[in-house]
């Protein structure tokens, strides 16, 4: 089963944004077992629009199309599709409730323009929009499969994941053993590293496959098998899994798309643990990824960004001799990375104490290199554990990297205690 | 003057990446003039590599194909362009001897398979690669222009502005007047509101020509002219500007791609100025944000994220009776906000305080819905200026908001004196 995606729309050839509904989409189809041969982007014009569409149905069995679906006679998406096809288009009287329920809500009088978002192609499915107006579309004709969704992203991947995704299992899968897949997420180890360490089962796959790929500070493993059942797919893949868990226990923090922010706090949660922070170098960006995970305020209580060896002194009691001076280590080092995690873990009162402090780039500071960065982690009635990093990259490398580093060894210390 | 970009790779069509480099790519060539009329996404695949090289050639004058420079077998596309051409493909001795010096500077032995990185197309013009090994490629051929860059964009994008770029004015738009574009950027303003604003000079456009769009939370304008000087174009584009900035004088924070960040840290650095910051609902995106700035250190010099109503008690010395009690504002509300603001600056002592605290949801919090957020600006020896936000959207989105909006408002209030 082969399938091209055709994002419509001038702003993405004008470079305005950036094309991640294919990205989405391809993950999406990849995790079905379809192959996307061909990604295309086209402008908001018939004639071209048209022709990606014929050479798209050449090449390909599913077809799937975003943009272009709105109110404006720059939206021509469902026009281009039913003229290629040879269909005209009619009302679909459910999207037109919804869109008139819209205006009524709003108050505001509905423009003519607006009957265009519920057009649908004769014979084809409408598929409803759930967070916008526009109703999308899905056709089968001559053998060929084709998916008309929204451009803006969050129209786009809640109405593939409810109604695209449903009718292709149903219409365009029918005859093949669906494709069932677990993603596998480490933290602490490098993709070359991981791979070594599996070599044997990647070299061997067949039956689960395993598709390692590295994203900034985590790699990510998806291993899929074709099964009648889920319960039949979930045998397979749970026994890869355990074995994988066996080799890799101290990295593979997640079965599922998380981040390791979210393991995190679900952890804590759990153990009834609080959380505090002091950065530097990172200037917040701990304390900020920690936050994103809702409901983190009962593990996260606060924490302190002491930029300046000032606050350093004033706020986390960092002993002047410690920074300054001819023999002094400096703010960036180990001894002044354990005062910090010591000190705030005391203040905000909480289980653990996290500190980040080191260079950032670019260029030296207390002629020390960037990349240099000291973490620590303070635990009540515990030791404190300083490490030194030496990382590549510039400014915000350095402290994306920085903070992934400091979370993994966090959840290794508290996954086991 | 139509031009195509081609990606090549097969992370691409996996969903593992997004293609960032197209919309790089044609944002750039939007500013020379030149249109992109598709995009193109291929794998690593001979025969439909070949294929797309055809098609785009067919349809475009200019061809730019980014990845597949690399080392290994999967690596083709240098060997499909030669192939489509007719053209052989020979070892460029630069190229060679880069990778020869890398190599010996890491004292590892070079495997064989890297010579690919320095294969040339015969009659082309090799492209020097300043951040990594694999060389590019741009060659004219039947009136048509190849372009081949690298697939990373920290080695694609050097080449295209250092080498490519100018390729394309010497070579491709020789007989064309030269674009020159400026880019204007705006805060505290949406798109359609700054659109009525200057709905005159938009309707009227004829040279220069006025292109808006937004990103979330900031509004950029590109003006562009065509001209035989550089000086020329400037005093066209300069007249628009100043047009530009005498409406809208309290938004147009920069000319030139500038995040409003870095305009606030070389403003508060130029009037040595200093600032601090208390978050609560943000988590520590805007102390994250104010210190992705080089250089940063000297204006902001810390801060508190209070997450907890224990640490605005301990840290910030909010009254118990503003956060807690049948009758209290609470945590949300502009006398808490207010006290964190200048609590922050005291502490600190810093000339400008900040402080956000609010609802960033999903849900509720002390019976206030999410997206009610109050910010605070505390300046020494001045009043506090505080705002409420009523903000739409989720999570994330409102706490991108919410920092966004104090920005421009400690902009505001700094530009003027």
């Amino acid at each position: 089963m082969k399938a091209e995606i055709i994002a419509v729309g001038t702003e993405l050839l004008l470079g305005q944004i950036v094309n991640s509904n294919a990205q989405y989409l391809s993950e999406e189809l990849a995790s079905l077992g379809i192959d996307v041969y061909f990604q295309t982007v086209v402008g908001d014009n018939m004639s071209r629009l048209s022709q990606a569409i014929k050479g798209g149905a050449e090449r390909a069995d599913l077809l799937i199309l975003t943009g272009g679906l709105g109110p404006t006679q720059d939206d021509l998406t469902k026009e281009a599709v039913a003229e290629v096809l040879g269909k005209s288009l009619h009302i679909d009287r459910m999207a037109m409730d919804n869109i008139d329920r819209f205006f009524q809500g709003r108050g505001t009088p509905m423009t003519e323009n607006n009957r265009r978002q519920a057009l649908s192609i004769d014979g084809g499915t409408p598929l409803p929009n759930a967070t916008g107006l526009a109703v999308g579309n899905a056709i089968a004709e001559n053998g060929k499969f084709y998916i008309l969704l929204p451009g803006p992203p969050n129209e786009m991947k809640p109405m593939f994941e409810a109604e695209a995704k449903p009718w292709i299992l149903q219409h365009v899968l029918t005859h093949e053993t669906p494709l069932y897949s677990q993603m596998l997420k480490f933290a602490g180890i490098g993709e070359s590293a991981l791979e070594t360490r599996l070599l044997d089962l990647i070299k061997d796959q067949a039956d689960p496959t395993i598709a390692p790929y590295a994203k900034e500070g985590e790699v990510t493993i998806r291993i899929s098998t074709k099964a009648n059942t889920e319960s039949e797919a979930m045998v397979k893949l749970d026994k890869l899994t355990e074995e994988i868990a066996s080799r890799l226990s101290d990295h593979l923090y997640a079965t599922g798309d998380i981040p390791i922010e979210k393991t995190i706090i679900d952890l804590m949660t759990e153990k009834g643990l609080t959380l505090s922070a002091a950065e530097s170098c990172t200037g917040g960006l701990l304390m900020e990824t920690l936050t994103t995970v809702p409901g983190s305020a009962t593990v996260f209580l606060g924490g302190i960004v002491c930029y300046s060896n000032a606050m350093k002194e004033k706020l986390l009691n960092v002993p002047h001799d410690l920074l300054e001076g001819e023999n002094a280590p400096g703010a960036v080092s180990a001894e002044t990375a354990q005062v910090l995690a010591e000190q705030v873990r005391m203040i905000v009162d909480t289980d653990f104490g996290l500190a980040i402090t080191g260079v950032a780039g670019p260029g030296y500071s207390e002629r020390k290199p960037a990349g240099l960065v000291y973490i620590a982690i303070s635990r009540r009635g515990g030791d404190t554990k300083v490490i030194e990093l030496n990382l590549k990259g510039n400014r915000d490398t350095i402290r994306l990297r920085s903070t992934k580093t400091i979370l993994y060894h966090l959840w290794k210390q508290i996954k086991d205690n």
